[in-house]
């Protein structure tokens, strides 16, 4: 029998990567997206229809009581707030990925998983604390302590830039087309907020072509 | 300026002995409650007027979804599963302290507080593995590292039984007429569920006078 493993899966080209890498090494998936209240809702439409795609159900959990946890401090859910095209504080949803984790632990144990894959990744190292290894390592520990099971959270992506990433999800086959980075909630990917701004550079480093289409070029 | 502490607090005899003593300690105390979609809502009416009645702003967040993530594995939370009177599996909600404590570590970010106390208690200890004191260093550790702080989550409760925590909350006044421990949703306490029983047992070991009307005596 396959190994089962909680996919933290957002719709975005580096969770899609990890999504695909976790079913590449044979473990069966479980995808779990956290709708909390973000302004970019196509992230959540990008994640169900790449299931979709791979015959998976997909776990939507309704995070949007999460802004009232942040009392709306930060631009990513709060639509009165700019979104920078740089990294700024205000980009930070305070533990978002502790609370993420939290429910994926819950959600393995209740269907029995051992594993748990979560896509941070190396260049978002030096702003999100929350995505680095060593939090990574830190929470798995807490998350053993709190169930007594042996729970494994695997971070395959932290060692790699977004443009190795990029590269990877290429030779894995992911539909790039079909996920989604843009900070703001319009039709098509804005091209100037940060996330945006990432994702073409990444590309662009990778050497891949890039199948987004960007308001601004 | 006194130091800002979050209180994870759900209007039973352990957190509001917990909040009285955040106080008396000296900490502006902001406390945090979860509706979990549990059947004692009781216990959140319970919350609301002892946190009104200390002059507190409380913080309710709506964790109803959490039923979700754990598909209803847990008689707390799904009507249809029998409430046991001794200690079973299925009175654990997994990693739900987990969930709890990473939405007060989001929180405690957000409103600048750096304490956050958690009413964990020693009687726990053997059954919840997330009321363990390992669990809450292990978990500190990693909510330090993925919010780059040095927030501190205290337990202080860990160390005692349930009586004396019912002892202590006697000494510092608590009204243990306005708290609630049931796991029903009745008008009255039923006497019965494990969490009646433990009441009942704290108060009469600890020679308190139990000011809670049961159902059943």
């Amino acid at each position: 029998m396959k190994r089962k493993a909680v996919v933290i899966f957002s719709g975005g080209p580096d969770s899609t990567t990890l999504l695909y890498l976790t079913i590449k090494r044979g473990y069966k998936a479980y995808p779990i997206t956290f709708d909390y209240g973000q302004i970019a809702k196509r992230e959540i439409e990008a994640a169900k229809k790449i299931a979709e795609g791979l015959g998976l159900d997909i776990k939507i959990i309704d995070l949007s009581v999460i802004k009232d946890a942040y009392l709306g401090a930060t631009s990513l859910v709060d639509e009165n707030m700019p979104i920078t095209k740089e990294f700024s504080k205000q980009l930070i949803v305070p533990f978002r990925n502790g609370v993420m984790l939290s429910f994926a632990v819950a959600y393995a144990q209740s269907i029995g998983a051992n594993y748990i894959f979560y896509g941070a990744q190396g260049s978002d190292e030096p702003y999100y604390p929350d995505c680095r290894t060593s939090f990574v390592r830190a929470f798995q520990r807490a998350a053993r302590l709190g169930t007594d099971s042996k729970l494994v959270i695997k971070a395959p992506l932290t060692k790699l830039k977004k443009s190795e990433v990029i590269k990877l999800g290429k030779e894995l086959g992911v539909p790039f087309e079909m996920t989604w980075s843009c900070y703001r909630g319009e039709e098509i990917h804005c091209g100037v907020c940060e996330s945006c701004v990432n994702r073409k550079r990444a590309f662009s480093e990778a050497s891949v072509p890039d199948p987004t289409v960007y308001k601004v070029e």
